[in-house]
């Protein structure tokens, strides 16, 4: 019989969270800490020992995933998943990610201090690349474990110094010889993350806990703007194929028309790189990369080929051409799941609401393979990807709390058959 | 008695220009020899080499300047220099700048092959960074040796790498061991500089040889636009202070602004610098540079405040800071120089038209302290800063040969008095 879950350590999970908010420390109190840095090695170093010392056992897949596993009493059940990542922005916050991953690893603490075991195995991941910074796009981790982009494709992807994600995940199963390497992609029972909202929805509401209805649709593109190089002293005016001006157009057209989608709509213009960025030179190309999200398909499609459109009337006389990247529609959580939350919030007396994810999370993929379903704690302000993050050590806790009486549930968690009969 | 200037090798020019450009070649046949670079110290090496080759005495300035000095029968007399700068663009052309330098050179060269010596000490120079791509704003070696600005203000500019210009200078210094390093800045008789021409005003009027009559007006500014980062996806788009449209919409307005300056203006954006730069970040921050040019000084200082008024109103809600950088009136060149500028080309059947500098160039600076003078030389359709840059072989043989002309001119360049005796 399942036994009610156990009450989670709030100081356990906040020391822990400190303790990984000194891993790639910044100015202000955040982290940097991309995707296979040395930062973010050290971090999964850390999070392995702890493992470790609890009896988990590591494993990374082929595609840099880390997971941490809690054997069941039926080893050939379905897992339950709970986790999501350790890699950060640039100029991350000290929660995005990491809260989720150690949130997991508080639940399973919780298990296995109040002596429970699973039924099916309890597993742990720590998602490779959610962010995207360093190797774009993001989620490649959980997209090659969910089947939806290929191994060799990721691997390929390089950074701003050309060194490729093929080569990062060498460096990454060097750096930790001991842990074996597995296929990617396996059978699950369910997938859950917890995460900071992101947005200020919980705040504003009061509440402590966000039942996660969906994750928006999002699409992104690299837009490149192709003009002619000259001499910025010298060549007329007329004469110029300006890539800078022809940003500069586009990017406001392409304004105008996400904006003509509604108050829901979300476009960013977030990386630029102008070529050959020399003072004196009128620019010959431009990079830039749209992010552009909705909850509606249908909107997001349109709005879409509105900034396509946008793009192409407004380049010349420089040339445009788009390059797709990220086309993830939006998504439904599972009903079940999002029930089961609701119902560990209703008896831990904890406020809860539905809400939209606006940002993506790697449990958009999963839900393609899997039942599949997401916390959300507040965060102040709705601040994220900035030092400033913060997210109240309450709010870490219930969510936690609410994590392990939903995965204890799934994964059938209770005493030993002995000890069950010892406790009645 | 002064005899005439003997004829230049135009192979002898051609075949070191096509040495230089094997130093820091770039695809598509340009180089890269940015300013205190390795590229730009081997080609320094290379042309002390052929100093020493035929006597010439290096000797750098604290600046970086490079000196080759042919001594004089009277040392105490005012010297002629000539010259040009050896650095590049990241993606320059062979011609600009090294034409000057290996111009002056051959002059030298054919002075001392028909047994001529001056009677004032004829020197070559290149100056330290006329390009102002590594580090800005260019023209630093000329602006320190005419004091228009102080030393340590440029050894503290610093490039992308967080390199001084006073380490690398330190680094040239210690790359010549036995080049002795002088004071910035002494008395000249004249200083003439010939140079590709970065437009086409030549090329359509068939003409050989420009009498540059002056330099177009120029400043710079560094523009910072400060916003707030932001989460891409959960944002709305009514609270963003997003510095990257806010970027889109100055650049657009000051555009407008300087097309209304007329045909004669010059204005670009060449240098973008987008913080975080992050695919899913709202930017917070872009940092660009502008460089605008009018031959005439009220037009360029009225255009300056209307780009300034322009910025102002198009930032909000982002902040908008200016950061003057380079204000260089424009100037006009010696008459006495441009007339012996024509009388050598009249002499020689050469082409030659008045022609005014849209570029920049040491030569500006210079003529705040001596008499000086340009000679201009066509390049194929205009086109600099780019690898595509050309120059017709008899064209550069041509330049030279008035370089030599007038120079062997300023000098006073004769016979020895025993062996003009013998000729007689």
């Amino acid at each position: 019989m399942p036994v009610p879950a156990p009450d989670i350590s709030a100081s356990r999970l906040w020391s822990r969270l400190m303790v990984m908010a000194g891993i790639g420390t910044i100015a202000g109190g955040g982290v940097n800490r991309q995707a296979l840095s040395a930062e973010d090695r050290a971090a999964m170093a850390q999070l392995i020992g702890w493992g470790r010392a609890r009896g988990l056992v590591p494993a990374f897949d082929v595609a840099g995933n880390l997971f941490l596993r809690l054997e069941g009493r039926d080893p050939a059940a379905l897992p339950v998943l709970i986790g999501s990542h350790l890699d950060s922005q640039p100029t991350g916050g000290r929660f995005d990610g990491c809260y989720g991953v150690l949130a997991a690893f508080e639940a399973i603490e919780t298990l296995l201090d109040a002596g429970l075991v699973p039924q099916a195995p309890l597993v742990l991941v720590a998602w490779m690349n959610e962010e995207g910074s360093r190797f774009a796009p993001g989620m490649m981790g959980s997209e090659v474990f969910a089947g939806r982009r290929a191994l060799a494709e990721i691997e390929a992807v390089t950074d701003a110094g050309e060194i490729t994600v093929g080569a990062a995940l060498a460096d990454l199963r060097a750096a930790f010889p001991e842990v074996p390497v597995i296929a990617a992609g396996f059978p699950l029972a369910a997938y859950l993350e917890a995460h900071i909202e992101q947005a200020d929805l919980l705040e504003r509401a009061g509440r402590e806990i966000g039942i996660v209805t969906g994750i928006q649709g999002k699409k992104t593109w690299d837009v490149t703007l192709s003009g002619t190089e000259a001499h910025a002293g010298t060549e007329p005016m007329a004469r110029r194929h300006d890539a800078v001006q022809a940003f500069a157009r586009v990017a406001l057209a392409m304004q105008g028309a996400a904006l003509a989608a509604g108050e829901a709509i979300r476009f960013t213009i977030g990386r630029v790189i102008v070529r050959p960025n020399a003072p004196s030179v009128v620019p010959a190309e431009v990079v830039f990369r749209i992010d552009l999200r909705h909850p509606d398909n249908t909107v997001l499609d349109a709005t879409a080929a509105a900034l396509e459109a946008a793009g192409r009337a407004g380049a010349a006389p420089c040339r445009i051409a788009f390059r797709p990247m990220v086309d993830a529609p939006a998504n439904d959580f599972d009903p079940g799941l999002r029930a089961a939350i609701a119902a560990s919030a209703a008896r831990r007396g904890f406020g809860a609401m539905d809400v939209l994810s606006a940002a993506g999370h790697d449990a958009r993929h999963l839900a393609a393979v899997s039942r599949a379903a997401m916390i959300f704690v507040p965060c102040r302000g709705g601040v994220s990807h900035h030092p400033d993050e913060w997210l109240e050590p309450d709010h870490a806790a219930k969510g936690a709390q609410v994590l392990c009486d939903v995965a204890a549930g799934l994964c059938n968690a209770e005493q030993p058959d002995g000890k069950e009969n010892d406790d009645e």
